[in-house]
């Protein structure tokens, strides 16, 4: 590399981003400064309003400018249904759908005697006393479908049984246009269990 | 999307980066949140940085942050020895080899009469008038192997023969590691051609 040391030192920052290496960020760098009014500037004063700006959430931990965040102060989203997610990237996935009008709860991860992730970390007594506080009816644990998403749900399930709350999870089964040849047997069994008339 | 207008404006600008596509643009955003201090800041800040500074040098047209560039005003370069490449990435890509101690002339582009790109706008006379200025003694037309590549390369290699100055290219061949089985007919027939002893 020989464009000067802040050349260098944007692109190792740009390579460190998910999805890019240090090719593809040599060329994001270059394109950025080919458009410099249109990309490099406006970029680098995003970032540096996000980084003064967007917090997590106080009641649920999504990421907004205000806290509490615009879905928990939205009056048309109902208080007594929560949906429990792992990452914010799952709210905005689920936000995508329009299919849903409650509230989140972000937990961050999912617990991992590991990496030392308690209950605590993930807000799990925030999440019960939650529930109590706003007499929440149901409870989704939209956790992802792997084996840490899933210990984790049952954790949250056993802990949220004395508040009487209903618990409910995604449904499993054939992801809307694809292949029953691409997918694995234990989707298929589930999708077959599950079958609707 | 629900996290606040400026994570939104964020987004749409990170898409915009080659290599990015609005999933991993919301991928790469929330990396940086969760990475406040370590990358969204310093990324903010080197991008700043790079628009302000940052600025093609008169002479060769590499990007640095001094002009005449780093390269251009190294005096264990030789002036004598020029290479001709078509954008700021080729330089840097023939920089990482180490094996060129010359000099460059960037292009910005190739010749295109539909897109109204003319030997002015790749600063061509000025390369004609460089290759007197320092008594040139040879000049490598480093430029893309496409037609447009191509046919820049014998345009620049007309205008430039009246001055004397030696003129080559790049070799074609086999890329080293490479397999003969995925390489196109041309570059095995042009490896074939070259073959050595």
């Amino acid at each position: 590399m020989t464009g000067g040391r802040e050349i260098e030192a944007l692109i190792k920052l740009l390579a460190k981003l998910p999805g890019l290496g240090p090719r593809s960020a040599r060329r994001a760098a270059l394109h950025m400064l080919r458009h410099r009014e249109t990309l490099l500037r406006p970029l680098a004063h995003a970032l540096a309003t996000a980084a003064e700006t967007v917090t997590p959430c106080s009641q649920c931990g999504n990421l907004d400018t205000v806290d509490p965040c615009g879905i928990c102060r939205d009056p048309k989203r109902d208080p007594r249904l929560i949906c429990v997610v792992e990452q914010v990237a799952d709210l905005w996935a689920l936000e995508r759908t329009r299919a849903f009008a409650g509230r989140y709860h972000v937990l961050g991860g999912t617990l991992s005697a590991l990496d030392d992730v308690g209950p605590e970390a993930l807000h799990i007594p925030a999440l019960i006393d939650r529930v109590r506080a706003d007499a929440v009816t149901e409870v989704i644990l939209a956790l992802n479908a792997t084996v840490e998403g899933q210990t984790t749900a049952h954790y949250i399930a056993d802990h949220l049984d004395p508040t009487g709350v209903a618990i409910t999870r995604l449904a499993h089964g054939v992801p809307v246009g694809g292949e029953l040849d691409y997918l694995d047997p234990g989707t298929l069994t589930a999708a077959l269990t599950s079958r609707r008339r």
